[in-house]
């Protein structure tokens, strides 16, 4: 598959994969969210992908949506409202665009790898959106994070309620109703990201120690632990507790059980953190 | 409408309004619950309103619910043992007051508009969990919060609940049950306020600079916005991102939408935040 | 009772229980687990308990699941795969032993008193759930948090869920997908514990001062509030506000609320807090 808005290329268990239009900052279009969801079942499907890495090519994650295409939705719910006049009925141009971007920020939240972000420069409306699913978030101190939203007269529909998910409902609604700005410290400081960085060297070394403790952790353990957590809030807690039991069964009884365990005895290295 | 416990002032799209008793440091009584309820309404039903200033005149917020009224409770609730021993029966005056004191603070906490409260001095029991709803707190570092209830051997039945949904239950539970009293400080880095200010004229500063922040956001795509924020774990997450889809579509295509997109594309500012 | 693997003494309105298995890091057997329980039906019973205090021996609260017990349900599991090729059929021993401790913690969760923590060393696995469903958690500086199980080839089954309802999905998913090692301060920065100490000196202190705080507390009261913030989030809010106010009600109208009050006005201690 040769992609026209990313950047895809797997470095032994992580599939880098960098948004790819800098002539916009990287602005969401949506070719890019039909790309971005062509990666996720990519990394669905293949168990040897163990991280997800989304990064901006030159210093900026994600602008937020394309204008373009909203120009595009534009002139197609006019048409449609003429049609409509004539009887025809279609679904909202707007409506199909702006659930498009929630369908895949959804889909990157149920990645079963881990998902780790870079966020660097603009990491605004979707951007920050995509930011708020993903396991490990890194961010350059100098990253600018905003829901711009309410500011253009519309409504972050499909980020805002990612952003209570991430931060609680508390910070979310300062930050979405005064539409703040504000930078990658105060992003760690809310919860929003986990690691601060100074310099493109320490966002390198960050990731790459990451990404080393991805390896020590065993493949499939670590995917059912992701499907785990997620189920909290949405599940009555001891039926919860009850699956969970039965896949700490199934996985002791594995190959990878059976093998961690020989290796925590043997002090070495399981094979799959080789 | 003449109010006997609140000052009440319209400021530009914001609403300022007072806590005035200062003789009990605005404790708040019954008389005070009915009259929020009527400015809530007031906020609810008047578009032009983009914000809600609650503040304490005097230096204080809210010292918690007013003793005169317990008392007054007492004695109805002792008039109500001796009606019952002749068969009548009529809802307990104690839950009657408890429970008034908790739908006002659930109508705050719907409250279309950005709610914004100033907490000084004292923040105790209701004033507390009026407090813990507000979408832009603002504490003073001088501050006194608080749930001394437990302390008086009652419960924090009205104020507890919302500050689970505040801070989260780790929080909550340390602070209800230890009946922890804490300064400004603390309450900014438990999440309870958003702000930290160390005089009055740094309190001023910042109510400003949060409503020009109100006023550069478009009023009805807001309130919508708050309204999708509030409904983030009580609906299912693709039907809420569904609505949220469709109130979109919606306020692009309206008036706002359109001057929000036009504004940008011109570069100044759109004509809500003039 | 005589306990194997606890040393429990009763201090005045506190039951101090220290985990017992020195040469194990206080590792969590069985035996452990059925103690544990045990403990907490007594505090459950005995409303002249308002609180538990649970530590380990020798600098160290617990380094997780016993690996005996793991070795016998890997035994008994090979007889049950025999057996179940003979047409006989048991539960599965892993799922029986895993959700044992699950079971323990939800336990520990709902115990009316107020459960504190004493945090120093390892505090792994089990160890870490443990520390998870405390109202009050008191952390060493150098105490060691983690959840090793994903490096094992395991899952994090009974201890994951409750780390996600501890500190929120954003931390817990790093936390367990990465199997992050971290310190007391960074358990307090993430809101696992309560208190940081340096010194046992410290932690004495903190508690004693913690122990204070719970005697002001009017022990019906503490009970009920606590019941209370457990409802917020599996309970519509209205119908958990509305239950809060007949509690509130029922509270002011007894003993403990009449001595409060009288208390107040006296302007002495309440008799449960001398």
């Amino acid at each position: 598959m040769m992609y026209e808005t990313l950047l895809v290329e797997q470095q032994d268990c992580a599939l880098l994969v960098q948004l790819n239009r800098p002539q916009a900052r990287n602005a969401m279009s949506l070719a890019m969210v039909n790309e971005l969801n062509h990666v996720f079942d990519r990394a669905t499907n293949d168990p040897s992908i163990r991280a997800l890495v989304l990064r901006g090519v030159d210093g900026h994650f994600c602008s937020g949506g394309d204008i373009k295409d909203m120009a595009g939705a534009r002139a197609q719910a006019q048409a449609q409202t003429q049609a409509a006049q004539h009887g025809s009925d279609t679904e909202d141009a707007f409506y199909t665009l702006n659930r498009a971007f929630g369908r895949m920020i959804t889909r990157a939240d149920n990645v079963p790898c881990v998902l780790i972000t870079v966020l660097e420069g603009a990491v605004l409306g979707g951007g920050f959106g995509l930011a708020c699913v993903s396991d490990v978030a890194i961010a350059a101190h100098s990253a600018q994070f905003g829901l711009p939203e309410t500011g253009l007269g519309v409504v972050p529909a499909q980020i805002a309620p990612f952003v209570v998910t991430r931060v609680g409902l508390t910070q979310a609604r300062r930050l979405a109703l005064l539409g703040e700005r504000f930078d990658g410290e105060e992003a760690v400081r809310l919860g929003i990201a986990h690691y601060l960085c100074d310099s493109k060297q320490a966002i390198d070394d960050t990731l790459e120690n990451v990404l080393t403790k991805v390896r020590r952790a065993a493949p499939h353990a670590n995917r059912v632990t992701k499907q785990l957590l997620h189920q909290v809030g949405s599940m009555e807690m001891d039926s919860l507790l009850d699956g969970a039991a039965r896949e700490f069964a199934t996985a002791v009884k594995s190959d990878e059980g059976a093998e961690g365990t020989l290796a925590f005895v043997e002090k070495r290295l399981p094979n799959w953190a080789q």
